[in-house]
C-alpha cells in the first residue's frame, strides 16, 4: 500500500490518498486513532467514480471519524481512471437502454453487469483490508457501508472479518445472489428509499427477507433515490457503534 | 379529571392514576415538568387491560420521561375493568376461533371487532388530552405511540393537536382504514416485526404504502411479535424529539 497524498480536514482528520496495486483508494482516519487506540473501520461502498463520489464520500466518513471510526473508500473495477471492460460496458449500455425504454430489466443484463464486478471488487477489498489492517491506527473489526449491495452480500459471506453491514437497497441484484444472502448471518440494517422509483421495492423487501441473519433491520425512508434523510446517518452510526465497540 | 393515586418512582417521574368520567388512566410526568417547563405529552396506546400491561407501559413512559416527555395511557372500553360489550366479545370470539383453526381471519370479523373500538376510544383519547393539556405541567406538542394502529391512524386524522406517531404494525386493520391513512399528513414511524407469525406482512406493508405522510419511516425487526429491540425504544425517543421539541 502506498500512500501519494495526505491531508487534515477541518475537523482533524486525516485524509490519505493511496494506490494498493492497480487500486486507488481514500482512507480516512479520526484524531482519535493510534497504535495505542486502533480505530475500528468502515469500508464505504459506493457505484464507482471515486472523484465524483468524493462530497458525499467525505460526508459519510467525517460523521465516520466523529464516532471513533477509521473510512476507506476504493474505486471499483471499470469506473474512475481504471481501464474499461467491454463487456461491462456493453451491459451498462443494454441496462440503460431499457431503463430508457421503459422496459423491464432482464435479469440476464443484471447478471453480465454485477456479477464479474462482484468476483473483482470482493477479492479487492479483501486485499486493502489486509493492507489496512496491518497498520497500527488501524484495529477492526471491520463494517461495510453501502450500495453496490451485491458486494455487500459476498463480502458478508467470504469475510470473517467483517461483523456488520449497513447496506443500501437499490442496486440491481442478480437472483443467484438472494441464495448467498441466506448465508449471511452477520447483523445487518437496510436502507430502502420507499418511492424510489428506479428501485424494484419488491426485490428488495425480497432480500431482506432472504438474509439468513437474525439480527436485521430494514429502515425504510421517503425522500427519492438520493434523499436518505440525515438522521439516517446518525442511526448509521449508531447500529456501527452497537456491533463494532 | 380526577387522580386518585400519586407516588414517585425511584428516577423521581411522578406517576399518578386519575379518572375521567368512566376512564381509567395513569399519567406519568418528568421531574423537570413544571408550569414554567411544561412537557411534551406522548399517548401510549396499548392494545388494553391497564393493569396487565403496566410493566411495559411504565417501561415506556420512564423512557420517554428520561427525555423529558409525559405519558399517558387509558384503559380501552371493554378492557381490564370497564365494562364489557357483548358484540365486542362475541368478534373477539370469532377473531379467535378463525386463529385457532389457521383460518384467513375475515374481513367482515376485523370489521366488527376494531370499529366501534375506534369510534369509541378516539373520542376518550380526545376527552384526556382536553383535560391533561389543561394541566400547568403539560404543555404539548402531542404524540401518539403504540398499537391498535387504528386507532393511531383515526386520531392522527382528526386530532390535529397530534403532531407526530409512531405505530406499531401487527394488529388487525379494518380495509376501510385504509382509506384514512390517506389523510395522514404528520411524521410517521412505523414499527413492524418482520417474523411475527400472528401478523399480516403485507398488509402491514400496505398500510405503510398508503400512509399520506411526506415523511414516513418503516422499521422492521426480527424477534418475534413481542422481541422489539431495545434499540427501538432509543429510536423512538429520538423520533418524538425530532418532532415534539
Amino acid at each position: 500500500m502506498h500512500f501519494t497524498s495526505e491531508r487534515r480536514l477541518d475537523d482533524d482528520v486525516l485524509e490519505r490518498e493511496f494506490t494498493l496495486g492497480e487500486i486507488p483508494g481514500i482512507l480516512w482516519t479520526p484524531r482519535s486513532a493510534s497504535g495505542s487506540a486502533p480505530a475500528p473501520l468502515i469500508l464505504v461502498g459506493h457505484p464507482g467514480g471515486l472523484h465524483m463520489m468524493y462530497p458525499r464520500l467525505v460526508a459519510r466518513a467525517r460523521h465516520a471519524a466523529a464516532e471513533g471510526f477509521a473510512a476507506v473508500a476504493i474505486e471499483l473495477p471499470g469506473s474512475g481512471d481504471r481501464p474499461r471492460s467491454a463487456a461491462a460496458e456493453q451491459a451498462r449500455a443494454d441496462l440503460r437502454r431499457a431503463l430508457e425504454a421503459g422496459e423491464p430489466v432482464d435479469g440476464e443484463i443484471v447478471d453480465r453487469l454485477v456479477l464479474p464486478l462482484v468476483e473483482k471488487a470482493v477479492p479487492e477489498w479483501r486485499a486493502v483490508l489486509d493492507a489496512l489492517l496491518s497498520l497500527p491506527e488501524i484495529g477492526g473489526p471491520v463494517g461495510y457501508s453501502g450500495g453496490v449491495i451485491a458486494i455487500g452480500i459476498r463480502l458478508a459471506v467470504v469475510e470473517p472479518r467483517i461483523s456488520a453491514a449497513l447496506l443500501f437497497a437499490g442496486s440491481f441484484v442478480p437472483r443467484s445472489m438472494f441464495e448467498e444472502a441466506r448465508q449471511v448471518t452477520i447483523p445487518l440494517q437496510v436502507l430502502l428509499q420507499w418511492d424510489d422509483e428506479g428501485n424494484d421495492r419488491q426485490q428488495a423487501l425480497d432480500l431482506f427477507d432472504a438474509f439468513g441473519s437474525k439480527e436485521k433491520t430494514l429502515h425504510a425512508n421517503m425522500g427519492g433515490h438520493t434523499g436518505v434523510p440525515q438522521f439516517e446517518v446518525d442511526d448509521g452510526n449508531r447500529f456501527f457503534t452497537r456491533h463494532l465497540k
